[in-house]
């Protein structure tokens, strides 16, 4: 049983009714369960306690805010992923048209545009000024990684009189997001703090799906394609794409279920090792004459040396899994003198800049109006969540408290392993 | 409170270990709840009653069949829908592959391939047979409406020998995989009716999400990009795209969410007239200068004058609600002397028959092999599902009950309204 | 032997040397002959006649306008192609980028631009202005059709102090460009108007291959796909797919060349009769169980009755093939007492509403640039051609003197018999 | 004034009508010009030579093979290209259908397929088995790279009574097959050795376009598009992308045109220095905040260090440019203290082995066609190839005595320089 703080922190009472017309509201009392299993909630009855749920998002009879007089900020932080512009665009037409806010900015190259040294211009985001831009992959506001004064931050808000500042990126930013709302309250601020959650790897805890997982999916399906291809191209041809997927390998196990022609699915929650995937590999080439392997980028980083590096984010510097493959399925036939063809595809940043599809889309622009709907009501310290298809409210600290991975003993991995036929465990 | 049954037929007891290796079996036990809102579900408990829940599905430990023996037939009916080839080539991969199974026969043009009087050959389905066709859109079995005499399709089966019969089909289908299960009781027989459940519309009640969906909405997005340009191209323009959606307008819903740029939705879940509806076209046009309309074919047939006429699978013909738009926008404007200029865009069978997105796969490629795994155990007379996330077993009179229609006052409409703009009620 | 006009009118002498640095200049002398069959030139060269050549297009050492003082109008008429965007941005980027010029005005709702009663303003293009609509499908300065009165845009032409008019249109558009330009000549006016060709078509004479055309082609095979697999998705299925093709059947051609499934391919330019036709069609059903027809618009309008409506450019309407297909198609097989089952897709407006190819874009940009050289060197009175894959001049009045048409007795259409299996003659 | 030899070889006379119906024959005496540029021909004509011409390709009435007899073989070789399937496909389906052609056979594995020794199987082609391997990337036939024994593969040919031999594959391929049709004359057989040339890089002289080019931009662009959504989507971004394009540039050049958010394009054909290119690139930094450069893989190679490695087919391995470029890149703006963002993309084998698109299959489908039709009159050693938009005849030794490269200083070139803004020299 889940022990976690589902609550989310409020501003203050909302007293102003909303100006939206034609909308059905939603009550604050809407709770969706957490888990949904039956003998789950059954053992929650009989011990008397409440089962987790999630605050249902939506639009609100009452606001906190007085759209007429509200200021809005929008950051978008970390790496590209399909479906920013979408959200940029939702949250702007959804403060423009369903609220009436006229001041709406956004703050350029992520947190480094609320810092005055970098001399960062904000844009004023309207109707017009964002019409276009969900056709256009990337971010319109640019994006910066790292760490930025949370201080020198909630100045700038302080200064530009900034109510609610929306922050889209992931894990590191949502981070930032929650000392933001902690230095607002230590200041007894009104400034609310939402964010969008951005993970092209789906590792988010506590939230289903991301946006962009299911784009980056799509275009993951076109390497596989033409690994595919390359494979049965040549004799013994082996067609190996790595995919993103630091720690959680979602993308790669997706990408196994969308391309079955796929027979090797390597990710960071399922341990190998070359001497029991090598092996594997050799059977697989010798009875069908090719191979495709599909390798998250954090698979296997055990078994190699670690660089020790670290990106601006903090992260740690993968080794490359690609390359590393790639050199050792080729030394191990060399040695055993059969002669294989290798094709390495590394989609790489293609899978992260592309314009969302249309569910993606779609999805944007609900996470982007539930983020107003619930800034609106003075909400903060909150992500927008979705959970059984339903969109929820998360309280950061609950989002960041841990990554969301593929459990090995679980439905979708076993899915994996029955599609490639590839045997559980290669050690 | 829902009262109906989510009990799930069997043939038998299984005893036969599963010859499935490296793979997490699933207890019989796991249930997943149908209702996962917490009052609901504090209601239940409440009244000491169970909440309904619906059994997982997955591989199981023990089978019904003897694999070695199996003779499987699969057949696909009704219209087409994108991932059929998906779902045929899942069933048989997941036979050959996971279970060994050898026989596995093709029915040709749905149930007519049941009856001996079309004298239709079947196919036997082999992994080479079907290795490509999921890169092909419509059916490798082909297809057929209407229904066919029960009696013989059950002579057909017992001839044949098969043990296993999966349909691929809609409500209809459904129907007729009902009817052969009865008859195969009522004979005693021990055949396995196992059904995936096809409807491009979405509108199969206890699934949350069927396949080709999530395709159809992204070739409809095409369309409304297209209408979009025609009604900026030109003064006063306005691009009018007919969805499917015969009762249900889901897509036509989700396409107003994947492009924002549309700016009415008509769906038949949501009555209006052309006195409501054509005065608040001529606003928006005057305001804006262009509108996108997008309508489910079955939207507003009530203010049209019905045809009457039935198809092969005995659906009611509908008016086109298209036609009738175009024609009434136009004779409304003409006689306001308003010049306007009125693209109609049908995309018709374009959006049912082309091949699956990866996600559509990835999902057809779950429900064939869950679809495998419920028939290997003897299950009977139920659909496999998708609830929450889950797959799951679900009868089929429960998957007939009642058509899955938007709810006019849930939070999707709420959207549609929201990012469209239109106002709620068009009376 | 062709006896037309290949000269290209000059306001006057260039003496202003280019701001073009880096570039190689084309030489005015540089030539390209119309007809490169070996013996047409021996012929030529028997009689002492010069055969018939262009000029080539490129940018020139000298020009005649002053590019700090130039002011450009740029507008799009009649229907939308793909690449419209791509063409103003890339006459844009050229005025702007290449020669410096910073007063280039769109007029918008194409000719009625230029027309004061309809108080259209014009937008000023500027690179940022300009520099994302490539992504869009349509027209960033909208458009109209049909005439306006010539002396009324010549005085707006004036007024403005406009330079150079870039028309980008079709046959209709050009003739209109041709008469600003005989206008312009008789004031004494020192304007240069040159013209884009624009028709989805394919159809202007003495050009090769008019913009858009190839993504035409590319969607159009998106709908023979679907008809193929609605035809082979039924028992006896026909798939019949109406594409765009007035008088010119080269849209319908080459898409039956993109897609060999195609069967039958019809089109204005070989005439066919219904009792060529159907049998014909009967006998493939026979044979294979299913067909795949693709009909330009213009295909056998001899064979219906004539609507004899005019739209706005005073184009004739015509009855629409594809309607009268199907209902004789399903009048004939019911009559013998055959089921089919006909699914009938009309692409529509998709087909020109969307982004450009890559290689449309190309071609884009090549042709905006190629107009702007032309332009600055005060030619006038022509378009841009493309001709044997050399960019080309080509005088307005031999442009529109004859509609390109696909030879029945050429290697295209031979080529399409050949594909098809379809008789020569179906009459 | 070229002087090579433009005339083809034939097998002896055509005397056997063709059986083919309702088409048009192709005169014998037809041929299109080699050069169309009017001083260029009129200064043949001043010396009296008749200009070089290329023969047409097409049906001919009189063949020379006695189509019932007739034993044909396919095969492909070297690396894979877009289309590949495409022309298996057509060639197969015009010897069936158009000639009634029943002995194809598929020969695996390229010129592997006809040495003993690799015990490959060959796979007889139908119009079944073909059917729909054209929406398949790579090659039905799979390939291998490297030269193998003519003698052997002429006994193989002679053993299996093979009258016509289709190869394709690129320059290592067709010099083999010219070899072959060598010793195909030096026995006195009457085999007729006929090429498709295939080469994505689209370097094969005297051949307007190779089939697959097409293809290979359209995919570039989704490189380039990334790459330009990265580096706007960062400070001082930079987006560099690696395309394919050993000796020649096309590939990079029709990227860059077709993309014109491309800054700097880097191709063989165009020397540079890092000393010319990086403060080039640091100026576009400072001035616009980002980059994109795009490089071919042959680019920048004489300032690298050399690998002198070579492949299968001989070919030396190049130093890879775009690692050269990132670290050099990285290097010189980190000396700078100015920080970058440089994201790197390598679609590498993405571009290659897709399907066609629809443009690029028709193409494929007139080189196949045009293929069986020059076999089928017993012309042999030659390739077809395409000319100003004819189909033509090519001898082998005339297509492969030199590389088709991009002229600096012609009109592609300085389209390219003129889109970029790049200067021509950066030394």
């Amino acid at each position: 049983m889940i022990d976690s703080d589902f609550n989310i922190k409020k501003l203050g009472e909302c007293r102003i009714p909303s100006p939206m017309t034609g909308i059905n509201f939603i009550d604050d009392t809407k709770r969706v369960l957490y888990d949904d299993e039956l003998d789950e909630i059954k053992a929650y009855l009989n011990t008397g306690k409440e089962p987790p749920s999630f605050e249902m998002a939506g639009p609100k009879e009452k606001v906190y805010f007085d759209p007429s007089k509200l200021k809005c900020g929008i950051v978008t932080c970390g790496g590209l992923c399909p479906g920013l512009n979408d959200v940029i665009r939702s949250i702007t037409m959804s403060l423009h048209n369903h609220y009436g806010v006229r001041n709406i900015f956004g703050f350029l190259y992520g947190y480094e545009g609320l810092i005055p040294k970098y001399k960062h211009e904000h844009v004023e985001l309207t109707p017009e000024e964002v019409g276009r831009i969900h056709k256009m992959g990337g971010t319109f506001l640019s994006s910066s990684r790292g760490r930025q004064d949370v201080s020198q931050m909630v100045d700038t808000l302080e200064r530009m009189n900034i109510n609610v500042l929306f922050t889209i990126g992931g894990d590191g930013t949502l981070q930032g997001a929650h000392a933001i709302a902690k230095e607002i309250e230590k200041r007894g601020l009104k400034i609310s703090v939402i964010g969008v959650p951005k993970t092209i790897d789906n590792d988010i805890s506590f939230i289903q799906t991301t946006f962009g997982f299911e784009t980056a999916v799509t275009e993951a399906r076109r390497s596989t394609y033409s690994a595919h291809s390359e494979a049965t191209g040549a004799r013994n041809g082996i067609g190996l794409v790595k995919l993103m997927g630091r720690d959680s390998g979602f993308i790669a196990a997706y990408a196994a279920l969308a391309d079955t022609q796929v027979n090797f699915c390597l990710i960071p929650e399922a341990p190998f090792t070359l001497e029991g995937f090598l092996p594997a590999l050799e059977k697989r080439i010798d009875q069908k004459g090719h191979a495709v392997i599909v390798a998250a980028e954090g698979a296997g980083q055990d078994i190699m040396e670690c660089t020790g590096k670290k990106d601006a984010s903090g992260n740690v510097r993968y080794s490359d899994i690609g390359l590393f493959l790639k050199d050792n399925i080729n030394a191990y036939f060399n040695k055993k003198e059969k002669e294989i063809n290798l094709k390495y595809i590394d989609p790489s940043y293609t899978i992260r800049s592309i314009p969302a599809t249309a569910k993606d889309s779609a999805f944007c622009l609900l996470l982007g109006q539930n983020a107003v709907h619930a800034a609106m009501t003075g909400r903060t310290d909150m992500v927008v969540g979705y959970w059984k298809n339903v969109f929820t409210h998360v309280p950061i600290p609950l989002a960041v408290s841990a990554r969301k991975k593929i459990d090995p003993e679980g439905w979708l991995w076993n899915a994996v392993i029955a599609s490639t036929g590839q045997t559980r465990e290669m050690l």
